[in-house]
């Protein structure tokens, strides 16, 4: 009884999820200008309203009641889950996450100013707003070693600094040197970036590539927005945005693959967990995982090039000109580059660990906002060898400070690192290039929902991985993965 | 204090009422298909969440007390509407608008397909369960002589069957009246449907139309939805659709006028009533004065056309063929047709007796659901003299239905009757013809907003109508409007 008890209310609560959801999509794609003040407090009190009602002394009860009801394998990581997260999220009065809620939502317009107008000091009063709130909430959640630790757990279950502080330093040393190398050979021509792309024959490509992949229009859209993202609106409704560059194709193509990735995780997610906190991603490192595995493991493959460059051709007949090597070749130049979100997968994981740095900093007290531009200049000097020349280069192009995301960005390096790890478990079971190559990919999504997508939030991340890869995280994987595709790709020893 | 505590509490519930809105904007506009089935139970349950706040014991003890703290006008208005509003709704279970929330959502969807293929036995049954479950609220909100009465109260404060019954049958006289002797004259030429309208020309063209009347884009947008619609999302953001057309211009160029009449209202109502019950249109009736002023007495005048022909040419430049006067007879065709929302003014209000008709019959159990089609298509020959071959342009014409909003329809006959005595008691302070034909809008809407938009709902229909004009609501208005008009159009004498 319990148990049927507090699924219902779950269902409930979430319908009240999918209503900020809503809200937070629309204020990213439709919202005209001046709602923008009182979409901020609506956001506030209805993120309230769930955190409270998620928080609540019988709600509580309800678990603990549940906890003894629940036999099957779903009803048991329900509970698990549940409890962890009611114990975890207690801790912060619903006040604080109204506040929060309300205050990034103000962020997320200002720092769209900001950014405009390549300005960090715009951005900068309300990012401390952000940032009080988010280590309140640091506080208040508790942690053993180091704050950061925190806000880590909120996405990647589990994770702390001294775990990264082991991965990070022979990753970072391996990158940095595989940049080198690579910069020694010779760098392939940018087709994606000769000559203008007609920004409708660009969107009606980003919907081609998602219909390849699998992904279901009847189940979901694609919307422009200044940061593309991924959104659940509610089962059977989940969305990918992305923007448009006239200049650069490679930017939304890649963009709107990754997206696609995010969505095909969360459509694959039974309607049995919807509604219910298993109903979601194992981790943001996991769903990263997914995102990253099609926009670079499939989307960056000379096989996919293959089978997709005459698919190309026919909205930018240009392509033609090149062999099907020009264009893997320019899907995957490493350069030493300024935006994160177009960056290489050997500097990729640079551009995070700026980020982690900067973040556990702050988080820590050990910097200020304002000092934020100069020491991410001088960072990305170090790391990536090249300095960004204003802030909307800098450290105003990432969203998710604004969106009080501190602790996400390490999602990003693992979700890199789990995905060449599932990638080879893949490769055991399915001729990947072969498929790939013909253009199949419904069998690449099934092995992914099965093994992953199905499972919703019933195992936590590292389980998770451990089943469908049977090993613990392994940074060997994608080292493998790096060498051997540059190596190709640069025609060089990596 | 309980006076502060009321407002806050107010504009909390607002939150998720806005909320709502936009829950419902998205289901018409761009929700995904497969969104449906959940969409509508998350409908249901904030819908049913607002109605249970609005009518708890807390808010009714806050609105007593309430009462002897208000002293300005506005706070004395606000306690009359709160209260005699939540008298009302709290005899309505909170279920019950859940389930009304709920079925009308799924309503809307079968309602669409059943439209597109034009059988209303796909749409009988559901109609039923809506039909049913607004009965249930007549029955329980009460009625002292007619069970429609009820609902009329819903959308026009006050209305009764036997005043409708004094309305109708002299303006049905006067109209059919009118109807016969214009078909004795010449027909104008329907200049709006000559030649094929480019759909994204019409999407500029319905743009532009809305920021000569003065509609802030930054403070709303329009899409495109199968049935045209204003919603309001929150202060500042009050959105229009409209639907298209490639054969026939003027459908896509009138809806747009009329629902960017309601949003000017709801865009005037200032901030300080915004999230309170005072914070809406007077009435459905008013609102729909405003729409049809725009429509009606703007857009399809002389001097308006004079204005607007050039900037109508720069979008379909094969208007300049037409002389002003083609294209203001052709906007002001008289004819017996199928579809309200295209029909003139003068058959305009005999679509509303029709429906007005059906309606009363049904809430009162004179009729069944699946009599419809064919007593529709009865009462169209009988008043109008044209029968629909199918049920699309019949009986599935209307969305209202699948909305549960029985009890709406007279609301345009009244916005008709309304426009007309607005437009006369504005002519005594603005040169009105002089106006429109220099294009010059802002002291029109300037009228408009302080004579009725900025009251918001403070007053009740008639007393706002009585403090606008002077006078009770007069009829006469209407019929010398029609007469003096299409005697000029048709060059007879009415």
């Amino acid at each position: 009884m319990a148990l049927k008890e507090l699924k219902e209310r779950y269902r409930w609560i979430s319908h009240f999820s999918s209503a900020l959801s809503l809200l937070h999509w629309d204020l990213e794609t439709y919202m005209p200008k001046k709602g923008a003040k009182w979409r901020a407090m609506i956001i506030g009190t209805i993120s309230e309203f769930v955190q409270r009602e998620m928080t609540s002394d019988e709600m509580g009860k309800l678990i603990y009641e549940a906890e003894k009801e629940a036999k099957s394998d779903l009803d048991i990581a329900l509970v698990r889950v549940a409890k962890k997260e009611y114990e975890k999220y207690k801790k912060v009065p619903p006040e604080l996450w109204g506040k929060f809620a309300e205050e990034t939502a103000k962020a997320n317009n200002i720092w769209e100013e900001a950014k405009r107008k390549s300005d960090f000091s715009i951005f900068a009063p309300q990012l401390e707003v952000v940032l009080d709130i988010v280590k309140e909430m640091a506080e208040r959640v508790g942690y053993e070693e180091n704050k950061y630790d925190a806000l880590l757990d909120f996405f990647e279950p589990g994770l702390k600094v001294s775990d990264l502080e082991k991965i990070i330093p022979p990753l970072r040393e391996f990158l940095t040197d595989a940049l080198e190398k690579i910069e020694s050979a010779e760098k392939p021509v940018d087709v994606f970036k000769k000559g203008k792309f007609d920004l409708e024959k660009q969107k009606a490509l980003s919907r081609r590539v998602l219909e390849v992949m699998g992904y279901d229009f009847e189940a979901g859209r694609i919307d422009t927005s200044a940061h593309p993202f991924t959104t659940t609106i509610n089962y059977g409704d989940v969305r990918v945005t992305t923007r448009y560059d006239e200049n650069d194709l490679k930017y939304s193509f890649f963009s709107t693959v990754h997206e696609g990735g995010h969505a095909l995780y969360d459509l694959g997610i039974p309607e049995e967990m919807a509604g219910l906190p298993i109903g979601e991603g194992a981790s943001m490192g996991i769903h990263e995982s997914q995102s990253r595995f099609w926009e670079n493991i499939v989307a960056r493959s000379l096989p996919f090039w293959k089978f997709f460059k005459p698919i190309l051709e026919e909205y930018f007949e240009d392509f033609k000109e090149y062999s099907v090597e020009d264009v893997w070749r320019a899907a995957n130049i490493v350069e030493r580059s300024l935006i994160r979100t177009e960056a290489d997968e050997v500097t990729y994981n640079l551009h995070i660990v700026l980020r982690y740095e900067i973040e556990k900093a702050l988080v820590n007290d050990e910097m200020k906002v304002s000092e934020i531009p100069q020491v991410w200049n001088e960072k990305m000097e170090r790391y990536i060898g090249i300095r960004p020349k204003k802030d909307s280069e800098g450290a105003l192009q990432d969203i998710h400070w604004a969106h009080g995301s501190f602790g996400y960005f390490p999602s990003y390096m693992l979700g890199n690192l789990y995905a060449a790890q599932i990638y080879d478990a893949m490769k055991k079971d399915l001729d990947f290039d072969s498929l790939v190559e013909s253009g199949d990919f419904s069998k690449i999504l099934s092995w992914l929902r099965e093994k992953i997508h199905s499972k919703g939030k019933t195992m936590e991340p590292k389980e998770l991985l451990r089943e469908v890869t049977g090993e613990e995280l392994n940074v060997e994987h994608f080292k493998d993965y790096i060498r051997k595709k540059y190596s190709a790709v640069y025609g060089i020893e990596i």
